[in-house]
């Protein structure tokens, strides 16, 4: 019983791993688009008040189980790789 | 016109934020449910055979723009987030 149990969980486990993959690569076509735009007007990639924002509203609409510190962490990781992806469009624009 | 662009193109960010982050607790909600299990039955936490598994499913799912080595260590990281909230729950139920 505990068994099937397992495995049951495991199943949707699996599956929410890919809606996570399919939510961070969704995200990362977004932060490029958003690049773009930002690198035509001349802007700084980097906005630490947009960042801000974006962690105020993950904190209020955090309900658990993970504390919100973790979440933090977690955002700031995905930020990163953000904006790793946009330096990455830049410098292969450079060598063009 | 690329400033209502990019309000539009910042407002899905933010709800792809909010559904990660509701991904991600859900998931936390799952590990501690499997987690309950593995303790009952005396099993390991950390099974790097299935950890394997699932990063591998990914592999084969991720079609990008983010490099498959940039989702494998986020991934690591969700699941030492995992890891880490059965801890808590173990030492919680030991001071009981």
């Amino acid at each position: 019983m505990s068994n099937e149990q397992l495995d049951s969980l495991r199943e949707e486990l699996d599956q929410v791993n890919l809606d996570i993959l399919s939510l961070i690569n969704k995200r990362g076509h977004l932060v490029k688009q958003i690049g773009e735009i930002k690198h035509k007007q001349g802007m700084n990639r980097f906005d630490p008040v947009r960042e801000r924002k974006m962690l105020n509203d993950l904190l209020k609409h955090n309900d658990g189980p993970f504390e919100y510190s973790t979440i933090q962490h977690l955002f700031k990781e995905i930020f990163k790789m953000g904006l790793e992806l946009q330096e990455d469009d830049h410098s292969k624009a450079l060598l063009v």
